[in-house]
């Protein structure tokens, strides 16, 4: 059969600003999935779409072509309402751990199906893959009941969500063409429509250690994406939230377990309860649940009973001890005064550094390796008190790791620290 | 070993805006050419430079490159100056052909590496091959021999003259990455320098059938192009000319070798005499030769005995019959006045139709294809009187001929033509 569309001419039309029609954006995201357009020509696509972006409409066509490429799953069979988190990436972000068990608690359902870290910022898998005998691949059948019988399951996506997604993101990643909205949003929202929940909440971090780092790019990639959820008739919300500095007070895989944990038993880190909080309030009154109050569930020990199910039916231990690094090196405060500094990006980067994150998808992550520290922005800190802790199996790995630190850190003066949530987005 | 760039590194700087440092450049031409930068890499940054453009030393580093990708010849052992013409290709643009033998024939050798054609403009070697027995390959000694010998080879380039431009412009073809004045440039003048020639003289055209349609673009062709050429040191001159309405009077394959022969005889149409000549006049000029007139060769029959030795030195018979068309199709002036319009796009997609040309690399052409007219825009036609014949080897291909054709033919009112030789650009 002749194709219907040549990818040249749907090429040379987005070059030269062409709005493409849906028909070609179907044709050519099928085509493409297929293997008979070659990926010179997508990234040749690609790259024009960097520079030329696309109409909403134009928007909605491609991503609902790369669902379309896979299988939108039905979830209805649950007979209960589902919702879904996902964060567009931040440095000590294991807000998904308490979040899924704790929504899950108040009676809705969280299917997530997460990805790996890539680069500065972890990723859930590889945070929970630190729990001894816990195993992110989840089959069909089990994942069903694991939402029937716990309520929430936190496991890697399979090969027919979104294939078209799997393609392309590989392609980005080499041709340079990862930072577009319309590009990224349509990445993100293929999958999470795909993945069959009623509402979804985005928490689009902004800041030095997210990956839009101004409120106007995170803003508008926030706008982007809940047009595309709405479109497609999943109820979308999305928090702009600070990424200026880290959140909670540990960045890893094992750490942020542990963390965690602390929050699931009624303590941690004050911003991460606040965020957890926040969102599960907008995913629980996405789905008609106004009435249920999160803290609750958190203070009454139901968001733990679940987590620890959770954590079960995956093959893991929720009482198995954590890995612990071979070597740990402090660095002091500098100063005494308020922390008005402590740079995300730089955090990132030296608890990447240390072991817990990966450059190549092929990478192994260190489950020990991270960054801790004892005091948040807006404390006060006095000189030569143990400000961080590098975790590393590896001492070779810590002088890359401080170099990466060499600004991180200020005492006084300064820009003030963005608030936690900037802005809420709907429809 | 290590590559000492990333490709993808180079990618996003281009596409951010940034100069490429020239070892940068040099590191992609010679990786991407040893297949060692895949060409989905290739495609994303062409697509980025089609948006970005190239600063002058940036162009310049990119060409020496391409050039470098195979060998510079050296043709010092002539003993004799060397200049070469380049057209950015037009229709009825047959002027390589007398133009060759009368330059040679005023004792400047010159080496012609040419290519097929594509598309709606001919190709010399295309036209060449109309004539019997003669072949486009010759190899290295007997190319020199030849220059040596008969002073004039028009022929095949080799694999070893830029091959980094042969896979560019494949990748180019099909990832809409074509129109770009910097990547045109490149690719025309890595050919051209790595000939060898002392001197080279560019005919940019202009117009509806050149691939340049505004004045603008060809003269800022043009100027990037000596530029390049001045830069590798080679004295470079542009001239650039109407290609509003076709050259000539046939616009074909074996019509416009005999056209050419007309002129080699001292006839001809005065629109190819006056632009051979010019064209002669600065490829003398360039080495030094102003003090011989082109004018005198061509008229004493020295420029058609260089054509027949150059003919016959490749194995073809000067003297052969050129193939004739199985059908022909006349169609007649609509109107009594002045011809104001021939469109030369109409007319070259009406040739390439008839089976002049060749939508794909590995199509054949027909020799005998092609369109001749009766009068040259400004000359008076009477209604009815025949106007175009159009000439084909398969009747069914004058249907589509005929409707490139629609709007072709103006007679009175209109826009003035443009004039032959717009304007000369030197360094």
């Amino acid at each position: 059969m002749t194709a219907p569309f040549d990818a040249i001419d749907v090429i040379r039309a987005k070059r030269d600003g062409v709005a493409l029609p849906a028909e070609q954006i179907r044709w050519l995201i099928g085509a493409y999935t297929a293997g008979e357009v070659p990926h010179e020509q997508m990234s040749a696509l690609l790259m024009a779409i960097f520079f030329r972006g696309m109409v909403p409409d134009e928007l909605a066509a491609w991503t609902q072509a790369m669902i379309d490429s896979g299988e939108r799953k039905d979830l209805s069979s649950l007979g209960r309402p589902t919702a879904d988190k996902h964060s567009t990436g931040g440095v000590g972000d294991k807000i998904t751990l308490p979040l899924a068990p704790l929504v899950a608690a108040c009676g809705v359902a969280v299917p997530q199906l997460s990805g790996r870290g890539l680069g500065h910022t972890g990723g859930t898998l590889d945070k929970l893959e630190s729990i001894p005998g816990w195993r992110a691949d989840v089959h069909e059948e089990a994942y069903l009941r694991q939402l029937r019988e716990v309520g929430a399951v936190i496991c890697a996506a399979g090969n027919d969500l979104a294939p078209a997604d799997k393609l392309l993101y590989a392609l980005r990643d080499v041709t340079g063409t990862v930072e577009s909205i319309p590009l990224i949003a349509s990445s993100i929202m293929s999958k999470k429509i795909a993945e069959g929940a009623d509402a979804l909440v985005l928490d689009v971090k902004t800041g030095s250690g997210a990956f839009m780092k101004s409120p106007e790019d995170s803003r508008a990639l926030a706008r982007t994406m809940v047009g595309l959820g709405e479109a497609a008739g999943v109820r979308t919300i999305a928090l702009v939230t600070a990424m200026d500095r880290p959140l909670g007070r540990a960045a890893g895989n094992a750490v942020e377990v542990a963390e965690s944990v602390e929050v699931l038993a009624g303590g941690g880190p004050a911003d991460v309860v606040e965020l957890t909080l926040a969102l599960a309030r907008e995913m629980l009154g996405a789905v008609g649940r106004d009435d249920v109050d999160p803290a609750d569930a958190l203070a009454d020990g139901r968001a733990m009973d679940v987590w620890r199910r959770m954590v079960a039916a995956q093959g893991g231990d929720p009482d198995g001890a954590l890995p612990q690094p071979a070597e740990t090196h402090v660095v002091p405060a500098p100063a005494t005064g308020t922390l008005t500094r402590l740079d995300a990006y730089a955090l990132g980067v030296a608890a990447w550094r240390l072991g817990a994150g990966r450059a190549r998808k092929e990478d192994p992550v260190s489950a020990s390796a991270g960054v801790v520290w004892t005091a948040g922005v807006g404390e006060r800190v006095t000189e030569g008190q143990p400000l961080l802790e590098l975790r590393t199996d590896d001492a070779a790995r810590l002088p890359r790791a401080l170099a990466a630190l060499e600004d991180a850190i200020g005492v006084d003066g300064g820009d003030e620290p963005l608030p936690l949530v900037l802005e809420r987005i709907t429809a």
